[in-house]
């Protein structure tokens, strides 16, 4: 990487889908998960905070900062449910790495394609502590811009190939189907939810509604099954009616996200959960038994961003694609920024 | 401007030198102190909150969020004292503005540069309602990167064009000196900052220590006097004597962050400040006497990022001094960003 120190590596959007397909994106997202799995195993070293976020009428923006004490990540995420209407994307992202010593930013890169990523990983890594031993079959109740990087990560890290969709809109299931075409997988699109799960291990909920819906009920979820509720992500949106999550072992990525922007909103402040980190510890039990209902309540915690943000950085040396951003100032003499000015007025007037 | 939806204008380091320069230094301190006036004079409207922090033992990284329920702005910045050892600035930063209505970002830009005019604007906007009537004489008590900023702002703003420097490495006055050359400037070097203060309406104070200071006493100080203090800007960075805060009237920027930061961190957590924002909307007075020693507490609040970033904004559409950035992923189909992926791979096929 280059040693200029005015500059910092950019990965754009077209970039990004260069990096993910020339790794293969199932790689990619086994790759990108061990880079979770190693940062949740240290997860006591981390800063950690709620989501900083600036509600608006028509939508939040938030920002999502952690550090590890040598690194520290960020992520601008907006969240618009009505920008679809203009064409525009419900959540669109980008991210920063810096180095916490000199406190340089290292990477500016998009994240809306990496987040998404992102999610799908870390929800295939829960699904590895939590989800019932030789899970080959998963249903997918919402066919939106998540659901093909749900069952993707899934069969790369679970080998689950066999998928039953259901959406509201019908023509989101076939876009669904078309996208995993030759990936390996059997797919059935289901009639409706209660179709979809049937002799399904893992059940994926995923749907962009805003208000409180019941996607599914509690009569739906049969015994041992593995529920990875990623909808449900900030107040006043969850997919699960409350019955479910009251006979489930409820795993969460940090508790006090968690109970204002997940499933758990609907229960008491002081309903047990699950840590995830600590199952992948050790310090705490996943899955006990084969009758167990486990939920992965995941609302995405900027930890995950951050070993996002750190696989990237780490692939750019190899691939060499990104752009170098001329973004930080670098005068000669520190203390003389405005000098800094002044040749530069020189340098065009020659 | 683009109505590409992928696309981000980008200020780079170079184009903001550029922006700077074709305005004219003078010309964009002015324009932009009037943005920040027009943002303090509706400062109601505004999200506040105190910077997010992340500390470590070489410095602290901060986010600066802030929105009026139309824009959002933030910025991005570090405070490393030692990275001038290493030829890197103390203070590097960049931000963003973006729309509430979709969250899509508008504008990412360098903001080292731009911070550096901000801050020097916001002292000039302040003096403009606290100093004497007709002051002509500065003192500058440290004459590091933000000296030269400091006095082009105070000359545009108030018309002072008497300088007496002082800093403990006469080397940097002699920078500050020579950059101000041909301005318009009569400046003196001073032996010490008893004798730069001496004659000076306005005292500005803009050191680079991180420790507890202190750059002036109670006796340096006479009555009727402006003290603009810059310098103290984070716990345990102090530049004033406490009895020359017992005696004077304390503007502050928004008090919860200027308690934590500024050099009333070393009063009492309920001793009394006026609001520089009510002082210019009439709701509370400033300057009321000639023998008043008024002082601007100055820790940079992000409402001067959201004002500066709103100027620049405003200064691309005539100037083009700008790249676009490929951030934002944007299939033909919202929901559709796997799709996306693949037709990438298809074209790069071809």
């Amino acid at each position: 990487m280059t040693e200029k120190l005015n500059v910092v590596p950019f990965v754009s959007v077209d970039h990004m889908m260069k990096l993910v397909l020339a790794v293969g994106v199932e790689r990619f997202l086994t790759e990108m998960s061990a880079y979770i799995e190693e940062d949740f195993l240290r997860w006591e070293q981390f800063d950690k905070t709620p989501r900083i976020a600036s509600h608006s009428h028509d939508g939040v923006i938030e920002l999502m900062p952690t550090s590890d004490g040598h690194l520290y990540g960020f992520k601008y995420v907006n969240g618009h449910p009505k920008n679809t209407r203009d064409g525009r994307q419900t959540v669109t992202a980008f991210g920063v790495l810096a180095d916490v010593g000199n406190g340089y930013p290292m990477l500016l890169t998009e994240m809306t394609i990496l987040t998404a990523l992102r999610t799908a990983a870390t929800s295939a890594v829960a699904a590895k502590y939590l989800a019932p031993k030789g899970a080959d079959t998963m249903a997918i109740i919402g066919n939106g811009a998540q659901s093909e990087f749900q069952a993707v990560a899934f069969k790369a890290l679970l080998g689950v190939n066999k998928l039953r969709l259901y959406d509201i809109d019908a023509s989101a299931s076939q876009k669904c189907k078309a996208n995993l075409a030759g990936m390996g997988f059997d797919i059935v699109i289901a009639d409706n939810a209660q179709d979809a799960v049937e002799g399904a291990q893992i059940i994926t909920t995923v749907t962009a509604d805003k208000q409180l819906a019941t996607i599914l009920t509690d009569n739906m979820v049969g015994t041992g099954v593995h529920i990875n509720a990623v909808g449900g992500d900030c107040p006043g949106k969850t997919e699960l009616h409350k019955d479910i999550l009251l006979r489930s072992d409820i795993f969460v990525e940090f508790p006090p996200q968690t109970r204002i922007e997940g499933e758990i909103q609907q229960l008491a402040a002081d309903h047990p959960v699950i840590e995830l980190w600590q199952v992948m510890a050790g310090k705490a039990q996943g899955r006990n038994s084969s009758a167990q209902v486990t939920l992965f309540d995941s609302v995405g915690f900027a930890i995950e961003d951050f070993s996002a943000l750190r696989y990237v950085r780490d692939k750019l040396i190899d691939t060499g694609l990104f752009e170098e951003l001329d973004l930080l100032a670098d005068p000669d003499e520190p203390r003389d920024l405005f000098g800094m000015l002044l040749r530069a007025a020189k340098a065009s007037a020659v």
